[in-house]
């Protein structure tokens, strides 16, 4: 087992990097705070012994050598920015597990075949620069790295400019790498494994997702004289496809989710009839065909929507997966080093989605997930107990022992 | 008759004063480039002989001096901050066009009994620091001076720091100046009198008007992994709030107008549920029972919506007036001036506050207004023609004239 007082001192070490206002943290990606937490994390592997890797996209691979030279690395990994209210755990806990699973390693004296690779991915969270799971996107050939360099914050810095200013542009191309497992530990940011007294969940899918982004352009005009039959009102529009999008997500339960995270109204001035508003949508399901079905519904009316209101209305997809499945080998060693360990477990599928589910385009990959307090996420009341972050850690530590090989 | 290309000329001149990026002007309260208006005015106005006092909230008080000592002034004025994507005209022609009376009667050797004020009021739009016409309301006792200090534009920065970081607090008492009456020349912002194709709008009601800050709490969660029934969705709750000010202020034409201009998510971030939404509502009408039974209807109604989604509600009113009737004496001497001059005119109701509505408090106080292009306002569009602009400045002239005596 692994190390659990270390772990979660680790994680508490961690969280004291770019804290937030309410007890969670405010590391976004290509932050200084992002900078000063991968310097703590490259110490921290220093000391453990991994020799570091970066890539152009600012992915972190700190290696611990195999026994055989000719063996593929397993990797384990996640990433350790968060959302600007983001809690101490989502994604951290994926990376420092990895670490604490070479810690005990070490520790215990073991030498794997396949070396092990733990991973820190860059841009998970897409809160800062979307879409989410930019770089491991670019790992996996998803997305070329001029887009992802293109990719701009809502103050217009581009994810290339920041990267370098942040001095993380690392000389290896990215995805030249090549994995025999990759082996994601997360929290579960929903409520079903705390509901159900789960320490366990071991994921067989991730759903898939689309985000949209909305421009809608009405026309800017003053609040009070202005008569109701002369305003063009994107704010309008904006409510009704909001209402639209939350209708079309409870038709398709179960199974589905909608919601709008995003909303920036322009010139965002009390009196003055909003000109543009920009938000966002975003989408879910397990089924493709549902996750699809509500893509094509929203896009259909909400052009309709608008036209009712005189209200222009134009869509971008800036971001997309398709539901995933997960490596059934990998899937397996996880249901059974939580059985072995004797830890109560059960099948499930992510909400979220993870650097996992671009791994698992260019390898066998699969994900551990142990519960939060509330199902709370992307919040920084974000809350686990130190024995669900240690039990987790230790289905890690024996299912990388099965993949890696002793 | 005023020198129609001077004032076209001092129009254009203070419009190349804090640029917009689409050809009108971003001079918002308080700025650097409202600064640097206030000195263009100042210096047009020592080149015309007026003697300046500015008060405690920066209202610059520009006086030509009248033939009898014991004669009240008679106040010309407007504003010249804009909003932050703001027309050339909105409020500067009044100032503008008061300059432009007391050139005029300059040119032409006339004195006055009375003397005459032209004045800049402070704040006027209320975009920066809510409300509007803050600095007219100091002055005729409607806030208190602290009130307004404390005002706090959306990044903190306080009204009173403001003022003093530009330099423009004044040793004036606000409020101490006695008018004999006060006169406000403004575009319309609306589109009836272009559609009725008249040159002169004669002011004889303003609109009453509630503004409301509603505060939505809802939970900051995961827009991917927590399920439908678990959301607790402020950002569904606005947007029922606004269709619901929608219906309202639709059940009440004609005669009443609602609308949203400003929305705040937090923290707005694409995959994070809202767990805090900000937002105003404007809501007005030239009848007091409609008026205060929208508001009430508003006010009832959010709770309920919020309350079946479990979203926390909570309203406050940042800005109020009540419809105001202009003085029939000076409202007669404008219909009076339009006549004389052959200018084609109608009675109007304004649709925008104004600082005259506060002025209307303390002193006769009344409007004129000119058309503008397609009713708009608050945009940068905004447009009007040298000859409307000249037309209501003629008017002005006018009736300051026979108000002020010979
Ligand atoms: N795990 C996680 O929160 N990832 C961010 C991308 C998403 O919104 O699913
Ligand atoms: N005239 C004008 O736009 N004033 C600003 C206050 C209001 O919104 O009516």
């Amino acid at each position: 087992r692994v190390n659990a007082d270390r772990l979660w001192d680790s994680l508490m070490d961690m969280a004291k990097i770019g804290p937030g206002i309410a007890g969670g943290n405010n590391r976004q990606t290509l932050t200084d705070a992002d900078a000063e937490g991968r310097r703590l994390f490259q110490t921290w592997c220093d000391d453990a012994g991994l020799s570091m890797g970066v890539d152009t996209m600012g992915n972190m691979f700190m290696t611990r050598a195999g026994t055989d030279p000719d063996a593929l690395p397993v990797y384990v990994g996640s990433h350790l920015d968060t959302q600007p209210t983001g809690g101490k755990y989502d994604g951290v806990l994926g990376v420092l597990a990895g670490l604490e699973v070479v810690r005990s390693l070490n520790d215990l004296g073991i030498r794997t075949k396949h070396p092990i690779v733990v991973t820190n991915w860059t841009n998970e969270e897409g809160a800062r620069f979307a879409p989410a799971m930019l770089a491991s996107g670019v790992f996996a050939g998803i997305h070329t790295q001029d887009y992802a360099y293109a990719r701009k914050d809502p103050e217009g810095k581009t994810f290339g400019e920041e990267l370098k200013r942040i001095g993380w542009v690392g000389d290896e191309e990215v995805g030249a790498r090549k994995m025999h497992a990759y082996f994601e530990y997360h929290i579960e940011q929903g409520p079903i494994l705390e509901a159900e007294e789960k320490q366990i969940g071991v994921v067989t899918h991730c759903q898939g997702l689309w985000w949209l982004e909305f421009t809608l352009t009405g026309r800017e005009a003053h609040t009070g004289s202005t008569p109701m039959n002369l305003r063009v009102n994107a704010g309008l529009a904006m409510s009704r496809i909001l209402e639209m999008v939350q209708t079309v997500a409870m038709e398709n339960q179960p199974g589905a989710v909608g919601g709008v995270g995003q909303v920036f109204f322009s010139p965002n001035s009390r009196n003055v009839l909003p000109g543009k508003v920009v938000f966002t949508v975003d989408i879910r399901s397990p089924d493709q065909a549902k996750l699809d079905g509500m893509r094509a519904r929203i896009e259909s009316e909400a052009p309709r929507i608008c036209e009712a209101l005189g209200v222009g209305c134009s869509v971008e997809a800036v971001g997309h997966f398709d539901p995933v499945t997960f490596d059934p080998t990998l899937v397996a060693s996880v249901r059974k080093a939580a059985q072995d360990l004797g830890y109560s477990h059960m099948n499930i599928i992510s909400g979220a989605g993870h650097d996992a589910c671009w791994a698992a385009k260019v390898a066998p990959a699969t994900m551990i997930m142990c519960p939060c307090v509330g199902g709370l996420s992307h919040n920084e009341a974000e809350e686990i107990s130190k024995e669900w972050a240690a039990a987790g850690a230790d289905v890690l530590l024996h299912a990388v022992i099965e993949t890696a090989g002793i």
